[in-house]
This record gives C-alpha cells, sequence and structure tokens, in this order.
C-alpha cells in the first residue's frame, strides 16, 4: 500500500495539489447502512477551512466536498466513497520564483531531490490544504464511533508561541477562532497574533486531543499498538514535531510509584497512561497533546540556495497562516479519529465485539477535561 | 497485514512470549547477497541482554540468536530471514499471583479485556524480553545501511529521572551500563539507581537517536513520512510515551525566523528540523528523542482489583528493571534502524537509486552529535 | 488496505457505481518523470467502450477521463494521480424493478446479504463499468513498462461460444470489434452473435493476453509469485471463471519430458511454462488464459425468488452485452499490466535494477503469438 | 507486507529452506480462546508428508511441528503463532551438481537471475517441502471455520495423467495415496504410476476443492474478491498452471440461460457459478479445479545450458515425486482455508457477524461432492 493511504481497514487515500483542479479522498471499508451525507463532512470542513478569522490564511476555499460514490439513498453501502472538493481560489501566480529555491524550513528541498521534479504551486502536496481531505473522510469515521460506541474526540490549543492556555470550558471552544477552551484569554491570543503578523513571523503551539467512551482493547500489539498508530498519525500532520501520550515527556522524572495508574473497583484513579496499557485502550480518555512548529512561510527574509547551489535570498509572499497551529485542531482530531476507526474494524475482525468490560471507568462527563 | 510485522518490503514479523519456549522474528524482503552470520547479529543482542549490570534486571538469558533461513554460504539469499532465540530462564513461578490481578501500569488490564485471556507468565507477549528479536533483525538493516549508503546509527541515554545527562562525547557510550555519552556522571548514575532500588521504586528516562549520512528522499507522503513512521516506531517501545523529531516541543516557542534552518552552498546552517522536511529526508542527521516511562514492576505496594473487580493490593516480585529506559538505547536505534530500511527500499522502487544531491550536507563527523 | 485497491507499489484505488455521478481511480506509487496526459488513457479507455459495434451494449458514455492530479507541466510528479470519468448516460429506470429481486447469475444476492443493502442502478458496484478506471489506470503503466523494458502487452479472443478463432496476425485485432487476431472469421462471428441476440441469450469467450520483453525476476514468491498474483487479477475481472498460464489445464495429460522447457544457447526451445517458474518470470513471453462466463442479464425469463424468498420469475430488460467478453481484452490487458508493473517496483525494491541476463530469450516477434 | 505472507487479517508468514536447519511459518492475527494443541496440526501434515507410498518421493520427514508461541494453556492467546519443523533428512550430496545448470521446467534459472545467487540444496526455497508450514497453519485455520460456521473443506484427484478419476464417494478419499474419492481405480492409477517411474518420467494431476457451509458474504471486491484470491492463492502452488471456479472454462461454450443458477424458494438450483457471485461467496459450496503441471526433475536427460549459457545435458537424480499432484489435494484444501478464513475475519471487521439470509443453501449432504 502506498504512502498515500491511511488505515488497513478503514482506508482513506487521498490525492490532489494546492493549486490543481481539485482534491479529495476515496474512503474505502466503511461499514454499510449508516446514514451519511454531504452536510455530515461539511461541519468540519467549514472548521479547518481557511479565510475565516484575520488570524488565518486569506486565501477563500468554500471547500465543498462532493460525495461521488458508496452512499445510495443517503446511506453507505459498503462500497468506497469518493470525497471531491475542487480547488478554487489557485493565485499560483503569488509562488512564482518559488520553483528556482528552496524556502527555508519548506518541504520544496526534499520533493525536489525525492522525486527530480515537483509541483511548487502553492506547495504543491506538501500544502496544508491536502488536510481537507482527511477531516472530511474522518467525518464520517466519527459519525460511526458516536453512533456505535458513543465516541466522542474532541481538540483544543493549550498553547501558542509562550503563551499557556488553560482548559476552562470545552463550550468555549467554537465560539473563538483559537479552539481555546478559555474564554478570557482570547484578547491576549489576538493582540500576540497581531504584533506577530506585524513582525512578519510566525509561531508555533501545542494542541490536545481527546478521545473518551473508547471501547476497551483497540490496538494491535507488539508494532501496531493504538498509541504507535496514533503517533504515526500526528507525526503526519503538517508541522507536527513532537508527540506525546498521557504523561508523555513528564513521565522522565516520574517515579513508578506515582506513574502507574492504581485500579478501583469503580475505575482508574488517575490517567498518566492516556488510556493505553502495552498499546491497547484501556476504556479511559485518550489524552495525547502534539507540537506544532511555526510556519516556515514569513515575510521576513532568509538565506538559501538556488537549484545549482548558489546563495540567495528567500522572502515568502503570498496568503500564508502566521501560526498554522491555529487551524490544527479539527486536524489532529481527524486523525485520531481515523486511528480509532481502523482499530476497532481490525479489534471487531480479530475478537468480535469488543467489551465493555469494567464497569464504570471514567464515564463521559461531557464540558470537561479534567485528567 | 496483522499488528505483529513492520514494514512493508523489509518486514519484519516477531513471535513469541517472554516465558515461552523461544522467541524470534521473520525478517522478509531482505536484499540479496549481503553477507551475513549470528555474528552480526549478537553484537546488538548483547548491548541489550539483561543481566549485564546491577542496575538491570537480573534474569539471566544468553539471547543466543540461530539463524533459520535465507542465508545460504555466508549470503543472504532473498528469501526470508527466520530468527530464533530460544528462551533459558523462565522462572515464572515469580509471576504466580499476576494471574488473579492487574498491575497498575502494565498491560495485564488492555490484553485481559482484548483477549478474553493472556499469559501472565513474565508479561507474556508485552514483556519488554519481545525487543530482542528486534534488535537481532534491526541489525541486518544497519549492516545494509551502513554497506549501501555510509549510514550509521547511534543512541544514548540523555536523562535519567530528573538527572540531565549532557552529550560529551560518543566514544563514552560503550563504556558503561547506561549508554550516557558522558563518563564523569557516571558515579552520579550509580548512586541514583542504587536509591532508587533501595526505596523499591522506579523511574523514568530520555533517549536520543540519531542516524547519520542519511540518504536524501526517504520518506512517502502524505501518510507514510519518514518522521510519521519513526514516530510510529518509537512510540511503540514499550514504555515510551513522547517522540520529538528535532526542536520537538521547543519550536511551540519557536519563531519562524528562528525554525527554518537556512541553506548555505555548504549545507544547512541548522538542524531544528531534525532531518526531514515535509516527511522526507533532506540528507541532514536524523535527531529523534523519545520519554520512557518508570517501570511498572516494582516493590512497593498498589491498589488495584482482582478479575471481579474487587480491591486488593498489588505488590510486584520477580526480577525487574528498575528504569527501563537503562536498555531502551539499542531497542530504538533498531527501530529506527528498520524504519530507514524499509523506506529506502520504498524510495528505490519508486524513484529508483537515491540522489546525493546537494553536495556537502553536514559531512558525517564521526564522534560528534552536536546539532 | 481495503479491498478496492490492488497492488502493494504501484497502487490503483478505484470508486463509483454504474449509475453514480461518477467512477475513477486513484493511481498511487507511480515513477515521476514520466511524459502523461489524458490522451495517453484515452486510447484504451475508447477500445473498452460501449456503444462502439451493434455486438455490445449500446449505453452511450463518451469514457472521458480528466486527470484530477499528479501531473504538473506534462510529467508525474509521483504525487497520486486521481482519474475521473463522470458518468452520462443514466437511464437507471432500466432497472427499476430489479431491487425486489435477484437476477439469476448477478451479483445481486452477494451484495444484498454481505452488506444488507445494495445500489441496484445499473448493477452498482458490480457493474462491467467498473473496469474503466482500471482499464485508464492500466494505461499508466502499460506506457512506463513500455519506456522502461520495451514490454508490450496484448491480447486477443481466441474462441467465442462454440467458435474457436485462430490466431492469424496480431494486426487484424484492432480492425474488429471483437478482437480477434483472425480477419477471414469475422462474418461467422458477427451471425453468431446476431442469432444469439435473437434468441435473447448470451455467450462465453475465451481471451488470450501475452507480454513480451517482460524482464526477468518479477514475482515475490512464495506467496505473492507473478502467476499467483496474475491469476488473482483475472479471476477478478467480471464474469471470469478460470485462469491458465502457460499450458495450463494441458500440462494435466503431458509428460514431465515433454513440458520442461528445455534450455538453448539462444533461448528457451518452448514455452509451456508461460513465461515463470518458481512464479519468477524468466523472460520468455507470458501466456495467460481466461474464461468468460455468459452474460447473466439476458432477455429470456429465468426463475428466481424475491428478496422474502418467494419465487417469481425475472426478465432482464435494458442494455446489456450479450458477450461479455467481446469487450474483455482491453480489460485483461489492463489487469496484466498492473501486475507486472506492481512487480517491476517490488523487484527494483529489493534486488534493484532487472537483470537482462539470458542474451537472447525468445526475441520479441512483433505480429506473431505463436507459441 | 513482503512476498513471503499470505493474508490480511489472518496473516501466515512462511519461512525455510528444503535442506536448511529448518522450516516453519508464523501465524498472525488468529482470534483467542480457541483450543489448539499440535495434535491439531499433525494431522494434516501427515497426509501430506512424503515417503508414505511408493508413489512419492522416499525422503523421510517425520513433519513434527512444535508451537512455539500463541498458546497458553491450551488455548489461542491472539498473539502470533510460531511454528517449527526441523528438518531431518536432508541428503543435500543428491543435489550435487544441480548449482551449475538449470534444470528445465525448475525455479533455478527465475531464481538465479531474481536475486544473483540462490540456495541450491533441494531446491532451496522453490521446493514442495515449504507447503509444510502451510498445510500446518491452514489446520488452524480449518478448526476455527469449522467451530465457527460449520465449515467443511475437502479435496481429492479428479484426474491422474490422462485417467479421469470419477467422484464416487467422500468416505474413499482417505483410504489410498491418491486422494481419490474412488475405490475402483486404484490398482488401474497404481500401474499407471508404476509404469511412469519405470519411464523416469512425470505426469500431471487434476485436483478438485470444496468448501461447503461458507457463510454468505465472503469477499471484498472489486479486487479481492473472493473467487481472485481463491485463484491466487492456488496459483502459487508449487506447479499449479490453471485455476477454475465452478464451471470454469466449460463456461465459454455455456449459454446464459444455461449458466445463470436460478434460486427456489429452497436455495439455487444448480451450482454453475462454484459459490460465489459477483466476487462474494453465496453460501453454496465452493468449487475449485486445479492443473498440477508433471513433476520436472525427472530421470530423464534433458538438454539445457550452464551458467554461462553453455549447453549442457542434465540428467535429475535424487528423491522426487513423479506426479506432484498425488500430495497436492492436502495443499489445496490448506490454501483455501487459509483464503476463507482470512475473508471471514475481514468480513467481520466490515460488517459484522455474517449473515445466514436465505434459509436452505443447498444443505451439507455430508459423502457427496455432485455439482
Amino acid at each position: 500500500m502506498s504512502g498515500n493511504s491511511l488505515g488497513l481497514l478503514f482506508t482513506v487515500t487521498t490525492f490532489g495539489e494546492s493549486h490543481g483542479p481539485a482534491i479529495g479522498a476515496v474512503v474505502d471499508g466503511c461499514p454499510p447502512g449508516m446514514a451519511l451525507c454531504e452536510a455530515d463532512l461539511q461541519f468540519d470542513l467549514d472548521r479547518r477551512r481557511p479565510g475565516t478569522s484575520r488570524h488565518v490564511t486569506q486565501r477563500q476555499e468554500a471547500d465543498t466536498v462532493e460525495i461521488l460514490s458508496g452512499v445510495y439513498q443517503g446511506k453507505t453501502t459498503g462500497t468506497p466513497i469518493a470525497l471531491l472538493i475542487r480547488n478554487t481560489d489557485q493565485r499560483s501566480q503569488d509562488y512564482g520564483n518559488i520553483l528556482e529555491t528552496f524556502r527555508p524550513g519548506h518541504a520544496d528541498y526534499a520533493y525536489h531531490y525525492k522525486y527530480g521534479l515537483r509541483d511548487p504551486r502553492g506547495g504543491g502536496r506538501s500544502s496544508a490544504r491536502l488536510t481537507a481531505p482527511v477531516v472530511a473522510a474522518a467525518a464520517i469515521a466519527k459519525k460511526w464511533l458516536l453512533e456505535q460506541y458513543g465516541t466522542q474526540i474532541y481538540g483544543y490549543m493549550s498553547q501558542l508561541g509562550e503563551i499557556d492556555v488553560p482548559f476552562e470550558d470545552a463550550t468555549f471552544i467554537a465560539d473563538n477562532p483559537f479552539f481555546a477552551a478559555n474564554a478570557q484569554i482570547i484578547p491576549e491570543l489576538e493582540a500576540y497574533m497581531d504584533s506577530l503578523r506585524k513582525a512578519g513571523d510566525s509561531c508555533g503551539a501545542r494542541i490536545e486531543v481527546r478521545a473518551r467512551n473508547v471501547p476497551i482493547g483497540l490496538g494491535e500489539p507488539l508494532f501496531d499498538k493504538l498509541d504507535a498508530d496514533i503517533a504515526h498519525a500526528m507525526m503526519g500532520i503538517n508541522a507536527v514535531k513532537g508527540v506525546e501520550i498521557g504523561s508523555g515527556f513528564k513521565s522522565v522524572t516520574q517515579r513508578g510509584s506515582e506513574h502507574g495508574d492504581e485500579l478501583h473497583p469503580d475505575g482508574f484513579a488517575t490517567n498518566h497512561s492516556g488510556g493505553t496499557l502495552g498499546g491497547i485502550s484501556t476504556g479511559q480518555d485518550l489524552r495525547i497533546s502534539i507540537a506544532i512548529k511555526p510556519t516556515s512561510s514569513i515575510l521576513s527574509p532568509k538565506e538559501s540556495v538556488d537549484l545549482e547551489g548558489k546563495p540567495m535570498t528567500v522572502q515568502t509572499k503570498g496568503r500564508h497562516d502566521p501560526c498554522v497551529g491555529i487551524r490544527a485542531t479539527p486536524i489532529a482530531e481527524a486523525m485520531l479519529a481515523l486511528v480509532l476507526m481502523d482499530h476497532a474494524l481490525r479489534h471487531r475482525a480479530q475478537c468480535g465485539d469488543v467489551h465493555h468490560a469494567f464497569p464504570s471507568i471514567q464515564a463521559a462527563r461531557p464540558g470537561s477535561a479534567a485528567d
């Protein structure tokens, strides 16, 4: 299976370039009989869409998705679901000179030397625009997981550059362009972004993703452990440089007497594990944290070389996100959904229906993200 | 492909339980014609082996590997290479009572509810012992990568619990049981471990892994990016809770003007990327960092429940590593080698021979791990 | 990898239903740098297209393919190539009553009980229309194989119902609607089809496929042997019930002294093997023969049951091929091309460049198909 | 997944060479909780074993299998089941001169030019001996399918060289070395084989394989159709040159009015389809027929070339089967079992439990193989 497919049984294959005629995905392996229509996919697509606030790229794309197959009379048939999104705002003249050089921090260099040629328009295949079909495909997975197991997946920004963004209340997340679970801090975040944009610079971010009501038993050790596949999915998102599960890097300084989550008759006492043990879900909430690097496309000039290795200066123009992390929350949710969906099917294949064994594992508490 | 295989083209399938008759691996897809014998595999197996210092488990295993197939007259034939390691020190009585309970922080709980039953002897399939066949298989990959591209892979411990272990000189790594690239700090590490053992507790660690002379172009976006597959492999190691590439979580607070590595005619100026751009290797050194949680098997009692959900206290006996991170360095190297090997073959399949395009990308400087 | 993808490295994923808005394919893993445009794909699509003679379905479809991605400035970039074919002639009213019953010999019954529901319009996913994206995708493989190795793939009809169609000259194939390599027999074939149509019945056919200038060494034993993968691909074509390689079923009555192809300094003396030994290509011409069953959709009434198991009579209306074998030749060629392409990349991955070892293996003799 | 693994979810990976220290398999993905011991595997291994009559190779191998992992207290645990068979009778001196030449009809030539070197001892990896681990692995699948669905798989020889072997009664199969379902014909078969052996020649055979009580719905179109995967598995068996499902090549001369199996309230009226429609099982008996070529290793001299392409004469010595088809029945059953097992798990993954929809599909009639 080549590199543009994700998932062994719920397999998503994406295609397209930032400034080509269209982008899209084929979703193979979806269980039959689930109600599905374009509106089910559009909700998350709209959350990811550019141009929705002054803090993100001003590229205007409706990101309207068309379902080409796999649905009959409003229900999935079990055959491949093809999703098509036409590109409408392709001002590739903005990128005219980038074919002759390698933008620092960009995929240009690597694509050029891997393939011997590249589509330079808007970053081509490496553009963050290609997360749109993933988000659309994952909406199918989210719907199925919710209907089957009540699984809920949500994310939020926990850090923007140097600014910590404490979790207050999940209901705030939908009300601000940062996906912050915190209402008070929004003015500070806006001021921070405005000054950054004025400086022609960019910053990183940290995103948290959670899943609750995850069935026990998902994950296929020794290599396709649930946490390993989550790490794979998350690190594959554009600009991600680090992934943590549960206590993550904090566990380096923890003691075993502290880290190991004790079990009580009514559930686990703590959740340092982040919801997996031995690479298998325990039914506790999944807790993942990812680091997103600052956007490489900045207005400030940087030194680079041209195709012949001669020194030159690169100054990016065009419409860029000064912090790609701002739009990353629905993408991270999508990747988690795809992994869980695939593993739910894999588990069902080998072991039959999922177990809901231990009675009251951290009952879902909507609106709370506390560990 | 079920969960106990790693790699699309260089495929390693492992089998075995900690206290079963044998453990091993089948390595499929190895290029033919490479000289190979058991001694080539034993070197890294011995680095990983238990019982070599007082700071690790005292289980005595020779970990002698037998090559059952795939080699004729000292050369690989291109057919599967089966590796067999007989278990010799299986004192399963040490673990007698653990079948009735779930040890906090252990895979017991998850295996039990996934499969409905489990092999409790020594952790069964979830034991760190199962990293031995991986290390043996990866020695084949290391050899091929070195012969083909001069690729060198090495790791070291950079933190033990609260103690930073600064990189001094790679030549020190082989001289101490901690894989520290630092000679002076060894007494402090030993004292730390002694007191931990006395307290019946355990601690975490941080391991760095590096690869140099990595061919340009490895990685298969959008999903099988090199860094994504590395994250998958690393997070799949027992007890790993976090993975970073390049600047990792530090990139959250970096600016784009700082993070993006500038290019000069003689190579990249810095290496914040960690050796990949857009998920494809750039020829720069790969830089990975992983967080290892404290061992769950500790002498101190912890609260848990039995199979019926009734409360009880667990006190682990037996021979355990008080810091699994101490023996993790060769394992992390092994996982990186397997990922690089698989991607070298995948790249060759689609694009033909690797490019050595940009002249002097960070020439290999043996003995140096500076960024 | 779910069931709608073919190929490990050159991976073709198709989507679409006969009467949905569109059908298509995503081709992942194509080597970069090859010239490619829509016209390259249209040639074989037109050979497969319905409505081109009175002996095939009169459905009118332009089968115009659009390349949505993976090509930049006329060259493949190494990223996924998405192919889109809009359906234009969907008279689904012709099939109105078939949702309530199971047509004998059709996939209706199996789809219904597998998925619990089905798209009945024109056979939905099981329609032979879905071979169009395969033919388009395979045109890419054919082009690459020809450019890289001079590999030529061609097929022809060797039997129509009871009528043997002797191979005379490959140049005739393109000149008749039957893909017969024989000019004289065409009137007999036409009369045969006319009488069959008048009788409201259908017939089977036998198709031969050949490849010459196949590199030595393709095939990945023990399970992904070249002949095994060819059998997989061929048996997967709609209506195929049998596959032979080389002497096929005739080898049951052969002696070893006859069957084993002797080698001479200038090549193999015979080709009973059909071009593979031990599941690996020998450089000899590949020789495959397939059996295609008579079309199930016939005008004559047949007995069946409805969804509740009650007896009823089915009489198919609509526009059907009275012999699906007539249009099967380009489809069989396509499947062979996809298998060879995938194996060429797999071989290159493990073993590097292909061998052209034994000097003069059956030099390609254009226009000859003699064994 | 490299070429020595079969199955997406029930994955069998084999290893070993004819005259190496051992052969074996790793079975990954087996459902947990099934009773399993070595005796369960030995039954079919003994049916396949050489040296059991004068009509097959006289090589003496106990073919005793050892289960190394994946079973605890007599039950499968869901972890990989490793199977080991030590080679004991490796008289490789018998094959001393074959390294310098290519035996006509043998895999020597192809292996040599694919890999650049080969293990010549007893055919190395290409030996029919490597079907032993497959048979052992498939015994696990057979057991699970029988316990879960009552699926029964059996095969028999239907033709030996020119001699038709009519099906009489399945109970005869176990009573003769030919796997003939016919008692009267045995003397004729024995005389035929004796004369063939005297002539230093070999012959082909035709084997039928059947499965009954196959769940409805197995098969993953469009590419991993059940019949396509069966064809793949069967053509991958050593020496197989043709595969038929249902009416096979006879369907070329059938009419649609005859071929399409009508449905009645109590089941299908006929079984020309062979148990699949649209690549999905219908619940009818699966009917497969395969052609096996005459053994290549014969005593009569044949012309060939040496490694430098110079002409020479090859005369095989050693212990060979004069008809490999004689021992092929349990192997063909094994391959069918592996395909069905994998598809049962794949179906369960996507669609949940199997349907037993249409009431009385050809109720199993033990002892009958009539169509």
